[in-house]
């Protein structure tokens, strides 16, 4: 259960509006790597943890916060669009290349549906996607998710800082980066304590019986499939495999195909594929 | 450019059909961390890589192989569909709720639409999405991804895997796990590679400036906005922070707000919004 | 069974090309409250509802009329986009912010794929869905739905009229306006003759025993979750309820949680959660 | 910012599991008129509501507790998953038809994708979308919607109440049938408290000049398109309007056109449109 | 503008409940290929065709026809969707592996959101997309997608009259099958009179110049990128080119690349691609 | 399986950046028309194709030679996007209106998500979709639509032409327009060898057993639903058809339902339907 103060986690005051940077603003809103994602996903995971203590906390104290930087983004938003120049006449008031600019780069939909505000769509005005979220239930992999959601994240917020100029939009966004910076880190140590715990190693599920039950002749063998050649100066092409198991890499610079040249059934008569049957399909008597 | 050989990379060939489980099969083919989406990413990633050499080698290489991935398992979806019961009649022949159950949990689309055939769809029939994919530029987030999205389709390869007892459809399994596994392991190194190079380290961006550009007050706390006391005993809420700056992970269990209570301005009165204002708008003349 | 004439319901017709407006003005024929919206879903009901006689018709009337409002919008949006700059050398002639206000305002989707013509995606080009029309079945559920959507659309359409200067657009939308007008007023009253005709009462679904089937205990309180506290002065905090029941409201500004935290059971070890279990899972034989 | 206990607002607790139920549940978790889209759409609408006091506050309580909603059902979810039968041999095991059934209502994705939890996306598998929320700034506009919400939504809970006869699913949705009884009475008074306090009034938006910039040829006739007399003896086609404008409906049973038929522009012939130009375009001269 | 008779074009009645066949019935009604899509396909073509008379009448005439279509298929849907038995225990009555199947085969949304009814979703339950009609301007390209689409429209019919042997469904679909053969002659006769007329010829678009514009070089090989040599026995590889132009197709089996090893520039340090600047970016001065 | 070369089919290579244009370009790249469009819908007709020859190899050898375009066209985006303008200040300097439109048309995920590269979504910035592919497995029906897609894809980069005059950029659209022309040549040629080969006919499909299970009544009506009366003059409404079956096309001005006024029946009074039963549900007892 939830419960809600009205003060924000931090401020959100531009110096001056921006409705084109209100528009880019978006991705890290409604975004598929935006505070929404974030939020909703590392919430459903901490829901869906089958295992009380540490981890099952964890995912539901830092999902509940992003829930905070969306409402800063979002109020954020609505103070960037005052003032958006509403017609191309009044873009292009005394010549003007910067209203020019504003308009061409403003979201038409922040005024139209929204009357100035936010909404859950990226920088493109695509909707947000309850499939961007992850929860597979195993905490190894979904941690490595997290991890790479708070890195995706934190470049997105880089790139909007170097956007903008404004004081007080580079000092929100100077939060967001400390904050994904910060958790960066913790699902980083997550990962290590999983392994620490004893819960889950790599590769992920480690409880498949790899040993057994996966084809062995393919596990080590980089198979270069373009041509590449320096792809085998990796450290993924030669030395020993990272899970443990005392197998080395194995570069393959021509890779060949295992399998036969399929040729597939001629496919139920019913359903009209091509090479149709000679005769027209039968058809169930009716009545 | 492209060259294909017709031959599979490996088998695809069930012992008998299933068309229940070629629905279910479809999430690693067109599912979000299916083989396009992990085909169509690194292929991506390679073209938009600015630095020639291995990493871009690595990608265009392990890319290139996962586009044989899609083959075989639209190959084997074809084969799985064979003999689907078209009508529920011919489900409930003879009572047989085996068949029932096919009927049921057969995807209509596939022979609607396909004439038994794969397509880019996942187990529910949702399309797959551009979205799905991501290439950042930057290559310690975006290798990240692709070890996460090697650990979530293993898991779900090895889910399906104890889904069906058909030998030949785990033969292709198996062979899938195999992959992932090496996937895994290699994305893996190529992190630790980009450290050892020298090209990026963690938080990322590492070239932003961290310590002088983002607010260095909020790095370092472990916010618990939810109730579970759990937290503060992981590796992530004390002791030192895996970025190498020397600084420590802090917990806090009472985290405030640090903005104000947000007041946005009026609107633009033509837009309408509550509270409006006194008067009509004033429109411009027309003519 | 429809029958169309190609003469307009009203004249569709700009003083000027506008290509940037012709984007906006996409919002309300292909929006989720556009006209295609209200067409497809007043026909939709009237063709589900399963009443013959006076509401059956007045759905199937009003959604008829708003095909002619598609095509209307479809056909200045053909005109509006006469002329467009095509490249960017186009828009800077003459050094003009007007036209690179245009330029940079323009759906480029309007030229390369529709050779100036309308089609049914939104002002921010997104596809319109097929999920943004309901049909419920119960007549009172989606009056309130379509009144709301008069509002909305008329909201947009107004806004749209303070963004262009035309003559011959806001002549369009003039009618707009006063159908839009036209048609809340009717869902409106429609509410009213449900409840007068005895069909359907609230709380939706009437029908439903609400005072033996429902947790009456939780009926009544306006729960605040948020901290503001002048939410307990509204209407809707205190005095009798509207449905009739002699109910009263009242305000809780604290609400506790009345359930217990949630432990899940552990999960299936074939699908290889966290906490995974002790040993691999067992595999069924496969011959 | 936001605050979360792990306790449960209400108990979510099935007596026994039920896998294609728990399909179904996903329907008013992450469908269009779920947990939230409600909760989502209310806090959007309060960030964006620009004048503090009671309806910010209302609309910030109320989307709060929605999203205790979204918990409680994704709890249920990940325990009514419990010992689905995995493959189609599991579901005929003792020629069983309810675990045929079981099988073939089963949403695959639940076991393949999260591990047996719930997710956001309906009861088709379709992923939730940012566009099912709507924020429009003017608050009549919204509150009708909310309305609806509540409207759409207590019926789907209705009608998943009669899909189940298990105590503990039908204790939750007892709980959640008497929540959205509240909040349809909720919103309702809301309408009625904007109107006391003359903020808006109908048609939406009030403000708009009515009388002089709308075409008040067109406000009063429900034009018939359909042939169904029966909607000639509604309220909505004689009689005052409730606009409190004095007007009166007027039924017209034969709508007849008042624009012409269009006749478009020849286009831009470097779009090659049909008819195409007699000459093939000029092209700009590249250097 | 569009006028309405409630009477269907066709009956619509199916001897019995089917809810499994409903839901694989919306295919043809929201699918890519269904009814939805070929009326406002052809209803866009005409809105948006510039040239008065027989074409545009031909797309107006087919696309009003289509909405009855539209109509026919969502109330066949509707008495489809009676007596669906609503939970697992209904389904399982009597150890009947018929009604099992009828339940897993059963979309839920048409029993939750829509209360019997049809939709604008196809047979995953995927919601209808603008983005499956096209309108391109140029009327050989789209001639040519409507007669394609008439031909998906009548296979899919046609492999949904071998999956029902309801005489009343199939009544209906037999007068959707002539429909769809009728169309499909239409449109290729339209592909004929194009030409004849003088309007369009091949390869679309025939105005733009072939043989100074395009890279004459590349227009007449066939470039075998994959292995299978039996491709050069087509007509398309070798003889002359149904264009026109007198030149010949060519079999090339061994097709190498033109271009060269593309070198991307290294980006925008504001960006942080890989490889990073050695330093960090500048940012502007603030203030 | 697939083997890569690194270097590109032919040349990607603008003179100047203009990442406007690389927002444009993106239409043939990631849109419904677009190269990854054909790519994958040539290989998946290719791999569901049940006839081992010519027809096969045709898919399988263009599918793969697009897979070649998409890597052009995304390499060409990435050095298009070389030096925009990141902010709004510095799409202003010098009150530059050039500058501003190219900073109002750029499509801002090129640089917040993918740091100036490509990705796989349309001009609009809207995800590639699964959907666009479409493998019937009738090769009849699939190669009209392929013939279809090369004549949009085509008109899309003819007009993409004109709004450019970088030679570069122009130097890759002739190579493009090239191909294109040829592939419409040969699907029209395979088009005709299916017919020579006695493998399909028309109507597509032409296995249905047209004269006796159709409803030959209404196979040759054009029923004109609209009042265009030109559309009578067309080859569409006289003479033979050209199905081969000796029947004539007739027209028909005024087109009658021929079905009756659908009532439906009163529906499950569990799902709440209007009209509701007199009584409430009756809810199955809960223990």
């Amino acid at each position: 259960m939830f419960y809600h103060v009205q003060t924000l986690q931090f401020e959100a005051k531009p110096d001056r509006p921006d409705p084109a940077f209100a528009k880019r603003l978006q991705e890290i809103l409604g975004g598929k790597w935006g505070e929404l994602t974030v939020a909703l996903q590392y919430l459903q995971q901490g829901w869906n943890c089958r295992m009380p203590g540490k981890y099952k906390d964890l995912l539901l104290g830092i999902g509940t916060e992003e829930l905070a930087h969306v409402e800063m983004i979002c109020t954020m938003i609505a103070r960037l669009n005052e003032g958006a120049p509403l017609s191309v006449h009044e873009a292009a008031v005394a010549d003007n290349p910067m209203t020019a600019a504003v308009y061409g780069g403003t979201n038409p939909q922040h005024l139209i549906n929204n009357g100035g505000g936010g909404y859950y769509q990226d920088s493109s005005g695509v909707p947000w996607l309850g499939a961007y979220t992850t929860s597979s239930g195993n905490l190894m992999a979904d941690f490595h998710l997290n991890a790479t959601a708070e890195m995706q994240g934190r470049l997105q917020v880089a790139r909007l800082y170097n956007m903008t100029d404004d004081p007080g939009v580079r000092e929100m966004l100077r939060f967001n980066l400390a904050r994904d910076h910060m958790h960066q880190q913790q699902w980083l140590a997550a990962i290590e304590e999983l392994k620490a715990d004893g819960l889950e190693g790599l590769p992920v599920p480690e409880a498949f019986p790899n040993d057994t039950e996966q084809n062995t002749d393919f596990i080590t063998q980089y198979l270069n499939c373009s041509d590449g050649t320096a792809a085998g100066d990796g450290r993924w092409a030669s030395g020993e495999m990272p899970d443990g198991s005392g197998r080395s890499f194995r570069y393959e610079d021509d890779p060949q195909p295992h399998g036969d040249r399929p040729v597939l059934p001629p496919g139920d008569p019913r359903l009209y594929g091509t090479p149709r049957p000679g005769a027209a399909p039968e058809h169930p008597a009716t009545e």
